[in-house]
């Protein structure tokens, strides 16, 4: 059955808090009927999102004709549906709508929700749900796969769709490249990955060799990363999975503008160089990696202060430095291409 | 009711493996009637595990009288029960032991061992089973509250001991200080703490930041370290725990003679000024943190190599170094002290 989804935004239309709704429009539109936003309906995804071009904003489900499938289209911190949120997917529900969720609170643990889902026949999708059980070992791995991992300075800067481009550039260049995604919007999109900061932690590794594993009989895979070395609530899933993946090169993911961590009482976000230097330290104590290059999150400054801050990068550290959706992936690609190249792989 | 244990330790009676059995015998020997192994039988505990004195090794639960309680005495990498310990774990069910388990694999959900606990009116007790669901947040920290931290350069190195015995050194020198345990071993000695490596891994931050509110009433509290930062399977438990606690000092624990992780491929443990410089790095990129002192681990080696090894680490470092079993904790004691002081905590 194809996935015809209206995404849940209300309350959360804004382009930090709508990730996932904001991933799947960008790359999987096709299967997205409309948003779902009382207070924006009658706008376009667009106006609101940046993304979905003219892919209505609706106020009714009445109104999101053809729909089979609803998808909360967000995932705070802590992952709980939000509580104005359960009305709507329980009208989802009774309209036989399955309903799909990144959230750590599973639908399918909620009594109500599984009810009214037995009810109607209709099925409760948890991204996160996962059952890693294996530790890492270092086994079985094929070196011959290039391993690259897109780390950053800080959550929800672009790591995601990094990864993505740069796998998709890869391809157009005609090399066997496959993205690997780590986090529930990337799963959506891509049909396959693990929901990494879902994983028990003593298995996060186990579970980024697992992902590794599945993926490396293509000739390149790009892991998506998650978090931060430095972000107080995420670290910990950030260097699980950099030393799972134990990485030959990385691709750091840099946004424009972002200061404090609001969630952490506004901690002070360390200078880049020295996340950097961080990160290249965390995997070279493991094993040899190379920083690729660095994705550039411009998102909502102009040009000039763009190119201004990517000649800036480019000085300061002496990589390709490029916003994937506002330059394309190619320095980057070239990048992966040149580190292929000078490993042998 | 008073806990009367016997240990299993059958096929894993040795100091490394038995590490559950080794830490209870220990710290709790009061609550401990025998160790089961029956190729060990008629030994003591001082003889096979170096600790427990003249508490007996059976092989029999006709021998070990009084017993009310059975206590899984290892945790393998990966936490499944040792197939072989099934029959004697439904034998002691029937013989009306409670079982009490740190394994990752849980006795409540065997359905075998779940009815013959009901059906013998026993209790299974998985001492990693948790329910945390708490992200970091930076709020409600008394910073009063002197946090320190074991961190080291392996697994199985010492950092439980260490935090006990600096814990209970504190305690003699008349400050109020507390262990925190975070790990199945502690939890078990000390009856409270948090089995960290269970958690999911987003929550791990906000697991040990509910550590520290619960136990911030004290004027010092030493939290357990797990795993390394350079460790491929618990790197990810140790830095969330670490940005989770936010130490205002380290205690490194550094056990001598260790080269490799032989659960990752022999993988080599880097210098032991690399960690420590990681570690501190790790720390301080987020709020300040001082190496307070080494806890050197000399277990199994002869006192001229470990004094000569002390002498190489205090002249490499500056910092005090002792043996926490072998020399007291009195140097590293005094460095928490001296801290709280230079804080003015």
């Amino acid at each position: 059955m194809t996935r015809r989804t209206v995404i849940l935004t209300e309350g959360y239309s804004d382009p930090d808090s709508a990730k996932t709704a904001i991933g799947v429009l960008r790359y999987k539109p096709e299967e997205v009927v409309a948003v779902f936003d009382r207070q924006r309906a009658g706008q376009t995804c667009q106006a609101v999102l940046g993304v979905g071009g003219e892919l209505p904003i609706v106020g009714s489900l009445d109104d999101a004709s053809g729909a089979n499938t609803l998808l909360l289209g967000t995932a705070p911190a802590g992952g709980k549906v939000p509580a104005a949120w359960r009305p709507i997917i329980l009208e989802a529900i009774a309209r036989r709508l399955n309903i799909v969720s990144g959230m750590h609170e599973f639908l399918a643990d909620d009594p109500e929700l599984a009810e009214a889902a037995r009810r109607h026949g209709v099925e409760l999708i948890d991204v996160r749900k996962n059952d890693e059980h294996d530790v890492a070992n270092h086994q079985d791995i094929r070196e011959e796969c290039l391993r690259v991992h897109t780390m950053g300075t800080t959550t929800s800067c672009g790591k995601m769709v990094a990864s993505i481009e740069v796998a998709r550039g890869l391809n157009r260049a005609g090399v066997d490249a496959k993205f690997v995604p780590t986090g529930q919007t990337g799963i959506l999109i891509e049909g396959d990955g693990c929901p990494i900061d879902r994983v028990i932690a003593d298995f996060v590794p186990g579970a980024a060799e697992n992902l590794v594993r599945k993926a490396q009989h293509h000739d390149v895979i790009v892991v998506e990363g998650q978090g931060s070395l430095v972000h107080p609530l995420y670290s910990c899933v950030t260097l699980g999975l950099l030393h799972g993946i134990r990485p030959d090169g990385l691709i750091f993911c840099h946004p424009m503008g972002r200061e404090v961590v609001p969630q952490a009482n506004n901690f002070r976000i360390p200078p880049v160089e020295k996340i950097i230097e961080f990160s290249l330290t965390a995997a070279n104590l493991l094993w040899p990696c190379k920083m690729i290059g660095i994705a550039l999150n411009g998102h909502g400054f102009p040009d000039d202060q763009v190119e201004a801050e990517r000649e800036k990068l480019r000085a300061q550290f002496g990589l390709p430095v490029c916003d994937v959706i506002r330059h394309g992936p190619e320095e980057l690609v070239q990048g992966v291409v040149a580190l292929k190249r000078e490993l042998g792989k």
